[in-house]
């Protein structure tokens, strides 16, 4: 009997590193996660990550791996590098993909996660048989996996696609990058929940958030009141869908997608997110575009995202 | 001996169309123009052009005709139609193409102006080997052609790419198109003359602006006081300066050009315009990108750019 072909896909995180073997129908056949201790060198990191690989790996001995896809931060898909990653201590420019093929003859390809995110939405999402999409992740900070004329669009040095870091506000919230006004410090997790502090300042409504403390306000709680009705968890999620709608009106205007996916833990607020921002975003789309781009959330399951879409990077280049 | 192979390009405008033969180095061999009148039916439109066309190419008995290229507002790649364009009064969809080739049975292509523009940069002017960049075009308004993988960036429904109705302030001037705050309601010749009637007022520097009636204001003018020095208008190049700086950054984070050309009336003003633009956009960049674009001006003659970038257009699909 043929051994039926699998890929390994990598999701890499300043905390937590997870991987599943993935066949082509986007079937994870088995997964795992570890700690990624990224204080540590990376050699050791990857020595540990092909350690783990192996044990699951003997376990599947009816399958054939036939290439591996990573999705990490600030990886850079022309050169196979990790360069700067903020949450990951491994210094200026890591050649990951070199330090994974000391291990693996076999085709690997590493990208930034909302790329690989967007990929996994082409192939077992619901932008399958689009050409023209973006996929937003909206975790704590704004990810953007734009895709044209059914290619990732990378540009001239094969970094990410960066709408989080596009301008609001020249003046506005300081951002992680160093600049002022990005979008992610408005519209991701965080910006929800700093959003949400700056209105118990500015309104006089009663509500719950005005009873917990700083650390207790999270954008899940937000979203928990917004569903009761409470008009500043309301109002919050109001403000971050306007700020995204609107930029995401710039990002139609430059891109042309047919439909824009949203994912990300944010996401999950579902049509409480999802009906304002579409709202606003026609608002401002300009009128050659009016009614032309769908927005809905990821067909992908939460908390698989990350796998499948790393899985999708290298199916997506075997298939070629 | 073998005729020498060339194509027509031909520029749309709301006033005069312009048309000329050109060879595949990017000589124009022969070029005229007339008048659109658009308020009278575009077939009277196609005929008379036509005609014209058929008059000049007489005198050309050594060339061969081997395609069409088109540059107008609205006009839709994938169609071949112009579509409910403001300045060409011939109502909502007109299939542009299908009445040229009731004339023509040889390859005719229809772009818009920006995006034809941009073709013709990287056949003809200082975007040649190039496959990531921009074209931005600023006369009355903004255009913009986005160039990714060597390939117009049209997105899914064949119109242009509209760098120029991106929102820079909700609140703001009032465009043409409807919307409020659009770039090119600030980052245009007409938008430069508004920001100097604005500082007028706001001002109290001296400056000859003040005796001028407000139609003797034109940004041509801005641009020779700015030559000498005048305060009232170098602040004005620095704010229309600022502001577009600020959208190349979003469009830099989005589709990733190597460079970014300007073209058009106003990139005339060179480095009164260019150096506090470049300086601006480098500032709003995000960090990964910092250093990694050029902004420089068009390399296509002035007033030649449109009949070269039609002919571009179907030069690049004859090369095909």
């Amino acid at each position: 009997m043929s051994k039926m072909n699998i890929v390994l896909g990598i999701d890499i995180g300043g905390t937590n590193t997870s991987f599943g073997f993935v066949d082509r129908a986007g079937t994870i056949i088995a997964e795992t996660s570890m700690e990624t201790k990224s204080n540590d060198a990376v050699e050791y990191f990857v020595t540990r990550l092909h350690h783990r690989i192996e044990e699951i790996r003997t376990g599947l001995p009816s399958h054939h791996l036939c290439g591996i896809g990573i999705g990490a931060p600030n990886a850079n898909y022309y050169r196979g590098t990790i360069e700067k990653a903020v949450h990951l201590n491994w210094g200026g420019t890591v050649d990951f993909v070199g330090l994974i093929r000391k291990y693996y003859t076999i085709p690997v390809s590493i990208t930034n996660d909302a790329n690989a995110a967007a990929i996994g939405e082409m192939l077992f999402g619901n932008a399958r048989g689009m050409k023209n999409f973006m996929v937003i992740t909206l975790g704590t900070g704004l990810g953007s996996g734009i895709v044209v004329d059914g290619r990732l669009l990378y540009g001239n040095r094969g970094f990410a696609r960066e709408l989080g870091h596009t301008m609001v506000d020249p003046a506005g919230r300081r951002c992680r990058c160093g600049k002022k006004g990005c979008l992610e410090t408005y519209a991701s997790a965080a910006g929800l929940v700093k959003t949400a502090l700056l209105l118990i300042t500015e309104r006089c409504d009663p509500s719950p958030l005005r009873a917990m403390d700083f650390e207790e306000i999270t954008s899940k709680v937000i979203f928990e009141l917004a569903q009761k009705g409470d008009e500043i968890a309301l109002e919050a999620f109001n403000q971050t869908a306007k700020i995204l709608g609107m930029k995401l009106a710039d990002a139609v205007a430059l891109t042309g997608p047919e439909a824009i996916f949203l994912s990300g833990g944010l996401s999950m607020a579902g049509d409480i997110l999802l009906k304002p921002t579409q709202q606003y975003m026609e608002d401002f789309l300009f009128s050659a575009y009016k009614g032309s781009v769908k927005l809905m959330l990821s067909g992908m399951a939460p908390g698989k995202s990350a796998i499948l879409g790393a899985a999708a990077l290298i199916w997506s280049e075997l298939d070629l």
